[in-house]
């Protein structure tokens, strides 16, 4: 429990982010040794911005009971599911300044691993007893998955453009972030339309949230993000950053270098440095920004209270964070 | 539709399953191409004994309705979903005579493949508006997959005896039989005993089925099982033949000499012979029929009509069948 790093604007929902955390461990405590350790372990740290999503869209309309902590967990775990197995896919070898799971078990142990967070997390949803929430949840896995395979099947070459980058982001982050905060309207039996807009709100911030990690990849430092920095390019994952820059600039700049297979450390770094005294950063964070006014806006038929003052508080962070 | 082979005695239950697998194929287009094609590729054979399993334990209370044909393609997708999973962790090479999707995309995408299938399927079960089934099948998904990974990080040569077989077995295959005709049950609204002799009937068959399964893996030919003789053996994996064999025999015979580490196709194939020559699989099959006959005692108490009397052939089937 004292684990529990919160966002700091995020402590006056201290108690109920306890009550999540205990419940999170209750449950990756039902599965068998060694598995519930490794299980822990790769959930032990992280933002819980989701499940905190889950509780301040409750909070709008009603007051946190247990099903909101239920569905919380549930969401994270789902989160920590795709996590691990993208980290698998791309053979990530830290994941919040941890070693991943796959680092230190066969792959094969990884992927089932992650499809016990998935059934656990099922049966979480199932626990609340509301088929319309169970459809949002696996309607967003298919998405988030399907997302991923269309990029890993996609030439690199390929890459396209913005659209296709706001499509893969979308996928990836917006969908469960979108997911979390329709769910939770769906829990507080709040009207279709304050649902929609809980759901554009959540939508909207899972953009920024992805294009600001995307931003940090390339300027911010490695002890804070966990990982090196750089690690998209180094994949040959273009992101908006490199789109900015891309877009500006003529051909044979160190990043077309890194983009068409050079990618040694030297070419990453030169890249990195290019596009971070570029514009492309605040470029990219000017869009970010948008999104996040995007998302404050679907909150304004929405009743106002303090938890929607959060949401709106929590949108801005997402631009502002440094981690 | 024309691709759908089955067991001849489930001939009488053609009409419902050919509905059955007229919602599979609409289910997996939902997907984005190549996906979708992938996916119907992995499905496109198989025996549907899981769905039929499910039509006929609803058949014995009430008459074949949507909602079954929904259940009964949950529980196919679910099953190929792990055996995507499991082909990609053993890598192996064939599945039903056809290559498996790990061979033709990458590992990564494979992954993904799988999370797909299990959010289809989890999404039809919350379809179904009744929580308690989706229940089952969550800890059916969790009880399969943790069987797996205690099977993967166990040391090889601490493989234990029949205890760890049939546990490995339980959760590996017939934790879904049982789950499918558990489930199967309670959409029917049938009583808790009803219910819970429908769900051990389940486990038995699938117990039985697997130890046939493993017997055709030193008996069966290659054409008909769709893929090598001895995989089990080749990759030091003891199964119930093998158990038998090493009972009643001295050291230092060929199967020891697999089991140590010589997997080369001469050793191999001296181990399948020699378990083949031996008592062993008469021994395996008297234990496939105990499970059989346990599973009949299991169907007495259900109302004796076509579809209880199907179910009862059903299980004889599973160790009279040949592939």
């Amino acid at each position: 429990m004292n684990t529990l790093q919160l966002v700091p604007l995020l402590e006056p929902i201290r108690p109920q982010m306890e009550q999540v955390e205990c419940l999170l461990h209750e449950t990756l405590a039902k599965a068998e040794e060694p598995l519930s350790s490794m299980l822990c372990r790769s959930l032990g740290s992280g933002k819980r911005l989701r499940p905190a999503l889950v509780i301040l869209s409750g909070g709008v309309f009603v007051s946190s009971t247990p099903p909101f902590h239920t569905l919380a967990v549930a969401v994270e775990m789902l989160h920590a599911a795709t996590l691990i197995h993208d980290d698998l896919v791309d053979e990530a070898p830290l994941r919040r300044g941890h070693k991943t799971l796959h680092t230190i078990w066969p792959a094969g142990a990884v992927v089932l691993a992650g499809d016990v967070l998935m059934a656990q997390a099922a049966w979480l949803v199932a626990d609340l007893e509301r088929p319309r929430i169970l459809k949002v949840f696996a309607d967003t896995l298919c998405t988030t998955c399907a997302g991923e395979i269309k990029q890993i099947l996609a030439n690199e070459g390929k890459q396209g453009g913005r659209k296709d980058y706001y499509r893969r982001i979308g996928a990836k982050t917006a969908s469960l972030f979108a997911a979390s905060t329709e769910m939770a309207g769906i829990l507080a039996e709040a009207g279709e339309p304050q649902i929609a807009a809980l759901r554009r709100f959540g939508r909207e911030l899972g953009m920024a949230f992805q294009i600001v990690d995307d931003v940090l990849d390339f300027i911010g430092d490695e002890a804070r993000l966990g990982k090196p920095a750089g690690s998209d390019l180094r994949q040959g994952l273009i992101t908006l950053p490199t789109l900015c820059y891309l877009e500006r600039v003529e051909d044979d700049t160190p990043v077309h270098a890194v983009l068409s297979g050079q990618r040694d450390e030297e070419h990453v770094r030169a890249a990195i440095e290019a596009v971070c005294s570029s514009e492309a950063i605040e470029t990219a964070l000017a869009e970010a920004w948008t999104h996040v006014r995007r998302s404050q806006e679907a909150l304004t038929i929405l009743p106002d209270n303090a938890s929607r003052q959060l949401l709106c508080s929590l949108a801005e962070y997402a631009v502002e964070r440094r981690r």
